[in-house]
């Protein structure tokens, strides 16, 4: 304990520090200064403008320090007053790993008050050179990767850019696992037995295109974690042995590599109708059913994985159905609005991309992508993540259904009010409101 | 231990009044003595009649004692009854502080087995008046609030009262929360420990009106809590470097009030398209900011804040586009069925009410109100509650993309169909089952 | 701990035997040699051929050893080869009563490697007879059931083997609980502990048909459980005094019976139109009253059930208005496409069949069997298990209101499509799309 003395004097120090940090503006970007975040970065940096917490999401490109405490502070100085001002910061830290090592606050924000820096994975790799390196190399195993996450599929996608940015802020705080290591590791503990557990996984991996937390949890081993988990040490590493059941990151991290995409049979196909028994899976594959073979026997994973490529496959022929049905009304010209007659996309005009756009779409088309894409991955995560419930039923198969019924009974009266007009000498023209209107027309600023 | 003598006493003097209860017929107000609940009370009381579960929901109103056992009992005397006959009560009692501190069960429901009471938020401000006056004194500081979930909000509101009563008992049962303090402190321990973790708050708070838990625990703040929570000592106060991550009753109860309404920025306009920078939001938002710089600087907190807001003028922006495809509609009387041709409402008659109802309404009326108020609610809750999803993708933005698609694909079907009919000469009027059938007209009985 | 010689030894033994193993042909079955699994049992055997996976989820009919691995082993032997090659099975078995009993591996599975066999309740019946007989005794007791979950619901039902066997393997795996214990008990702990709490149900208990996680999460029951179960003793039998709040397990498995079904009010009746007053299910009402007053008086627990029923019932008459809508399209031939215009169906042919069928009908029927099968369950689940939300809003009665909004809208159309068509001299027939294509067509293989 300190004395009371040492105690009074901090109080002083620190509300000396803090009253010189209330009277300072809160945001002087806000005013007009927009700093770094005046213009967007990548192909399509002029048409678009970060919003404020890009300085956040992406440190390196974004953050400008701004901080009116003068002085170079380290060590347990910087503690000291955090301790006062932003205690629970302070706590984490000092139950972390970091703090027992020495760490110190400075060793990563630096230690000039006012040039404060965020740090990013090139910061953590300084002394965790072997993970984040792991981490940096997903850019070469495949993609989706988490470290490809921000560039291209934030920052450098047309869709993203074309849509106001406050609106599309939920891609971008997830994608932003690409800039920062805190986004499994939370901060200020940074602990890896927390990185382990699924519910670290689950902060991004959940909602329709990324359905993996739903899968897991309604699952068998994720009924066991659930059941079991919190009796489990989570301080021991991936290995064989060391979990009752697999969890995400036993998996997809076997044996603690922070490569979470070479753990994966066909991480970018879950939506793409392509051969899924073709010689390039084989081995990865093989490898997967090793990772199985922890705790099944081999003839049983091969066969699960066998099962679950087939429940894809049906998935993708009522896809298939469905499309035919849908290219074949704009072939004929009978969408409710024909992609010229919608809103112009930034990145490719008026070209149709079925099942490339949720948004600037007729409902039949809309209506398509929610079978391919929302219930295509749901049904596919499902199926390899052992979920009766989501690749059969909720939002899986029989959701298919629903949308093929849909399909075809908006098919059918589109096609019944052509033959209408036709025979009464009608000429229909898609209304003006498919490509003006106030959400609509926002768009087409960023043109 | 007591003897076994005791026991075998206690067991015979149990088993002699279980046998008075028995023998009582099970509901008098059953077999129509109806008694309080013959009549709801309000501006629509003469219109509706409570189901029997109000006298649970709202025990000032409508709970009558009916109860065979004769006596008059205090102190352990009811316990030693209740431990045979209710077990559970008994031991949760024992292990609450009210044990401890000698407030048995005849503090609280009275002494007289036959005019048995249920406590209200009265009784307990007998005790806890602090925590009573601040929760009560949510009526003054906004709405909707805890203090006036039940009036008005379901016994005033026209469209609860003009639905049957078993159908929105779903509404009541939460909204009691104004009648019972122990929605949040579950009965009968009534610890505050367990009232402070969100899982209490998610008894209530989920669904497309009420969506905070499902936004909170996809935020990273939830997910901590559920990574971490367990090892957390609830008992402790909600005060800065208490908790490591904000929980609902941490910033919405901040430093331990009972008026939760008090720390938040727009409770009431989640779904109301407002000036959200308006002066008058000035001083609550700073309140607020200063809650999020218990860990955050308060140029993250502020930079945050404007984000959220700006998410939440987009999904406006996109609600208005919908907002003119169908008012047009209504004004040039294209709707499948106009105001006139459906059931009169209790409260509003044939008046148009577009976003205001969610049944007895067309089609594209709904998907409106559905975007508006399920959407627009989400979109607003997980922006300000940090769900990446929510706000963007699963109920948010792109399902907002959706009804907007579907809003103008039904409207162009409307219109082309109106062009049809007149070039051919047939007037369309709506069908009858429109505004007649089996529930329909159970609407109109309590007009 | 053993001693390092004896180690090195188990290592090479281990090696070898795995050598011996690895250099086997993964499955000689995918190369042709189909065994048990040529063909389909039950009814419709002829039609259909099960997937793989079929072998461990009835492994009673299908289920055929392929193992290289020659000898005969019994007790420790087994469990030491398995520690090395994999070690959490033997892990969980030594934590396990089983293990503590002396039932090693080979009183289950058998002690000859390549005759290997997986257990079902007959070989868990040896030791447990009272268990397995109540769990049996399920198949006189009513329907559904655990007992009858795979023979009836999935092998002899037409809709499930018209449907790719694959797209359905979400049904069969968890109606495979008709054929193996560790459906609840999660091998190989196999702990009455872990299959008493409500996770170990909510693994098939969840989705549209089965929404009883779902409902019971969000109930108070559900949330007290949340909050402090993981503080319970949860090796206490399921009696009264035992749990402070109810599970699953505690009332629908009332003092222990492993007989589910007779723990219940209606169970077969979620969907059906059925006088829920009627005399028949007095006396089940009144023993499920008496589990209630465990906590509660009988007039609480007699009160809400009265009001569940209610709450069904008025579920209930929205259904039959929506469905005399669709009736009456259907008997003035409306329908997008008649029955006669749709695949034929494996079991009934061309036979109409409203809100039987999920696939294969167009989008007002699909909309129709949502509204009485999916909500309809919901609503009835949810009403029963106290759930607010389920029961009124999200899932609920206000998502009926959306359906019966959608289906008169379309009601609508079609008819004024088919009056301008009556008028202008169109003779609609429905399109090929609706009974022929790459999906639909699989569909009729089976025929």
């Amino acid at each position: 304990m300190n004395s009371a003395i040492k105690k009074i004097f901090l109080f002083f120090f620190v509300c000396m520090m803090a009253s010189c940090l209330f009277h300072c503006p809160v945001s002087l970007h806000a005013e007009g200064i927009l700093g770094k975040l005046a213009k967007g970065e990548g192909k399509w940096g002029q048409h678009w403008k970060p919003i404020e917490m890009f300085r956040w999401w992406d440190p390196e490109h974004y953050f400008e320090p701004e901080n009116k405490i003068e002085g170079v502070f380290e060590g347990e100085k910087c503690v000291i007053c955090h301790t006062l001002t932003t205690p629970r910061i302070a706590i984490d830290w000092k139950e972390s790993a970091h703090s027992k090592a020495g760490v110190t606050c400075d060793k990563c924000h630096g230690s000039d008050h006012q040039k404060i820096q965020l740090p990013n994975p090139d910061t953590c790799a300084k002394c965790h050179p072997e993970q984040v390196n792991e981490f940096k190399s997903e850019k070469e195993t495949g993609h989706p990767s988490h470290a490809r996450a921000f560039h291209p599929d934030v920052v450098e996608a047309g869709w993203q850019i074309s849509k106001p940015q406050p609106e599309v802020a939920g891609c971008a705080q997830c994608h932003a696992v690409e800039n920062k290591c805190d986004s499994c590791h939370f901060r200020h503990r940074f602990k890896a037995a927390e990185a382990r557990r699924p519910e670290a996984c689950s902060y991004c991996h959940n909602g329709p295109d990324h359905r993996d937390t739903e899968c897991y949890t309604t699952s068998a081993h994720g009924v066991i974690t659930a059941l079991d988990g919190d009796n489990w040490d989570w301080d021991k590493p991936l290995k064989v042995g060391n979990y009752r059941a697999p969890t995400c990151a036993y998996c997809h991290m076997y044996n603690g590599t922070h490569n979470a995409v070479e753990n994966a049979v066909y991480s970018h196909i879950g939506v793409e109708e392509i051969d899924r028994g073709a010689e390039e899976f084989a081995e990865k594959r093989k490898a997967w059913t090793n990772i199985c073979n922890d705790c099944h026997s081999a003839r049983f994973a091969a066969a699960y994985l066998r099962g679950a490529d087939e429940t894809v496959k049906v998935s993708h022929a009522k896809v298939r159905e469905a499309k035919a049905v849908v290219e074949d009304l704009h072939k004929e010209g009978l969408l409710d609005a024909m992609p010229k007659d919608l809103a112009r996309y930034l990145d490719e005009g008026h070209k149709w991309n079925l099942g490339g756009r949720m948004y600037n779409v007729t409902a039949i088309e809309r209506e398509f992508f929610d079978m391919l894409v929302y219930q295509g991955t749901t049904i596919f995560k499902a199926a390899f993540h052992m979920s009766a419930n989501l690749q059969t039923y909720e939002l899986g198969a029989f959701k298919q259904d629903e949308s093929l019924a849909k399909i075809k009974s908006e098919a059918s009266k589109l096609r019944r009010l052509k033959s209408l007009e036709d025979k009464v000498g009608i000429k229909y023209e898609s209304f003006d409101f498919w490509k003006v209107g106030e959400y609509t027309n926002s768009l087409k600023v960023i043109k």
